[in-house]
């Protein structure tokens, strides 16, 4: 008798047309072409890349970035950058604001072992942070975030952000970093023309601020923002000394319906191994990848097409069913068969696994931890 | 200097209202209150009580429904049952088809150590299960899955169950135990009695089958199915042997939309703790709960009623962000506080999250492992 274990994902040389479904894979000809040429882009206009892991989650790729020249991470969490700091990646930027006494002891603990930069936009973040790094004698570096057009966090005017880069400035544990200036909401404008004039508006804009701050003598050492959408953008804005793009390495299905006319030719390198496990209904099959499975907030997943089944559609995603339809005859004879979905949205569909299983011409080289997966607070 | 170390979600006896944010709440009151009131419904009925587990995907809760009469668990997963059978948890019910070696292996290897029962509903299925069951000398009991409305999985006609029957009993390691009957479709209908007919259509449905093995002379000993929302018809119909309710413990948002006329009250007993943490523009606030800390499939969160909070209302969820809407003045003034969201999806919610923070009176008692967590294969 066996004794009870449950198999690993995968196991390295495997034929990975032989993994078991559902299994999340990396394509790593793909990921390390989209790996360099954003880091070709950023070296080109001479900025720094501090890759967003909260698409990946995973050291293992946080590692590969630096590697390929990126400085450093962001985070979007304080949990989440701990399994980062732990696998020896000290610089580590929060892109995002927080409240509340837990919050305060992670950021102080995480600065007792890396370089932390967090973000700001209301005095008292600013005073709770500022006495808890002082007490513990450490210095985090605080960037105030401004409202570029997004319009969720961040201040949206020039007294504000005086201010708070002046509250800053009276807490011997903080130091005035820069400006932190995101809009995740052109990311995904899908005409590369009007997209390039809604990022040089927020480039504009965030300009605007450095120069408000510098004409009071408040330099700005870092200016960062941008995703992967805009990355093209950013970087050659002259304003930006920093992008944060995530998604590229993966390019997921909501990426891919952007109209892309500049240099980046990112290619899809993450995809969805899985199973036809009932094909009962005519012109119907049912996959082993649902909601637990793929995130659908932004749209479903793709079919990568192949020969057999280019007539397929992902319609409908159950908790554990997805609901494949064929103009096809014949969908019995689909039982068991397997596809690569390509899922909408990268960020949260990582947030679903354990391991990346990374494949090259088919044959599994490697199995990533996705170690902050979950990792929320 | 403090190692580094990231801090557990909550510490038992911790006042609930101090734990840091996200976390995923269990109220004890309202969940012992869900558990008894399935448990009386069933056993007034004298029917069996199978939990499903993909709702919860925690082995502690899944002791808590057998120690309150339940005579094992569904899962829907092969993976998803690894964690149950090494609690000792040893009655489970796969209530879905699987395809593939590795999913084979895997039936297998629970069937060494526990009693296991699985659906079927194509020949191929059947052939591949018997004889890995036959070799390893093990028995599985099979259930094949009628379709009575739900459109996705399961034979639809009465050749193909006698088929399917038939095949099973060519199987030294295979046992026919019986029926799988389920439509999911069913069970958010709104209105009770609306609900009501279509579930007995269904249970009529069902017994249609029954009628046809028993006239040629299989017997039925068990007929399995209904959710949350038919677990009342379902269990008074005479059809159904056993019912498989699974977000009954939590009464998440999506299923506290439905009417309820009939005896069982079930009461929310899931909720996620979240923290404002910016409030930068004029009636708005950004908590600090998104798309990986809720699942937004079935309706966003609803913000659990009290006094401070009344006129806020939840309007969308970034990766990382959730939006909130006021229409009171002073948004500024919600900067730091605490709501408690009601998700609206239960099973997704739960499987993002290491575990549930149990709590009574606003102390926390225990917590409990999410152990089968993103088992999905």
């Amino acid at each position: 008798m066996k004794p009870l274990q449950l198999p690993s994902p995968a196991i390295i040389g495997q034929d990975a047309r032989t993994v078991g479904t559902p299994a999340l894979l990396l394509e790593l000809d793909a990921f390390e072409s989209n790996l360099r040429q954003m880091a070709a882009l950023t070296a080109r206009h001479n900025i720094v890349l501090r890759p967003h892991a909260k698409a990946h989650k995973s050291s293992a790729i946080a590692k590969a970035q630096i590697a390929m020249g990126a400085v450093g991470i962001c985070c979007q969490k304080l949990s989440e950058a701990y399994p980062f700091v732990l696998a020896g990646i000290r610089d580590i930027h929060i892109s995002n604001e927080f409240v509340g006494a837990d919050k305060i002891a992670m950021a102080v603990n995480l600065a007792q072992h890396a370089r932390l930069s967090v973000c700001v936009d209301h005095p008292s973040q600013v005073d709770a942070l500022g006495k808890a790094a002082g007490q513990a004698g450490v210095v985090i570096t605080v960037l105030p975030e401004v409202d570029i057009g997004q319009g969720r966090c961040g201040v949206d005017s020039k007294n504000s952000l005086l201010a708070l880069a002046d509250r800053i400035g009276t807490h011997s544990g903080l130091r005035f970093g820069g400006l932190q200036a995101y809009h995740g909401g052109i990311q995904h404008v899908g005409d590369w023309g009007s997209r390039k004039l809604k990022a040089s508006h927020g480039a504009d804009l965030t300009a605007s601020y450095v120069q408000c701050l510098d004409s009071r003598g408040i330099a700005c050492p870092v200016v960062t923002g941008g995703g992967t959408g805009t990355a093209e953008f950013d970087a050659a804005s002259g304003v930006f000394t920093e992008i944060q793009p995530g998604s590229y390495i993966f390019m997921d299905g909501h990426y891919g319906e952007n109209g892309w006319a500049g240099e980046l030719r990112l290619q899809h390198s993450l995809f969805i191994a899985t199973t036809i496990m009932s094909a009962a209904k005519p012109g119907q099959a049912v996959c082993d990848v649902g909601l637990k499975g793929v995130a659908v907030d932004s749209g479903l997943p793709l079919i990568r097409s192949d020969a057999r089944h280019d007539s397929l559609r992902y319609v409908a995603a159950n908790d554990e069913h997805g609901i494949l339809h064929t103009d096809a005859d014949g969908s019995h004879n689909l039982l068991g068969e397997r596809l690569l979905l390509i899922p909408g949205h990268c960020d949260p569909t990582c947030n679903l696994y354990e391991q990346f299983v990374c494949i090259r011409n088919n044959i599994v080289e490697a199995l990533w931890d996705i170690d902050a997966r979950g990792l929320s607070r």
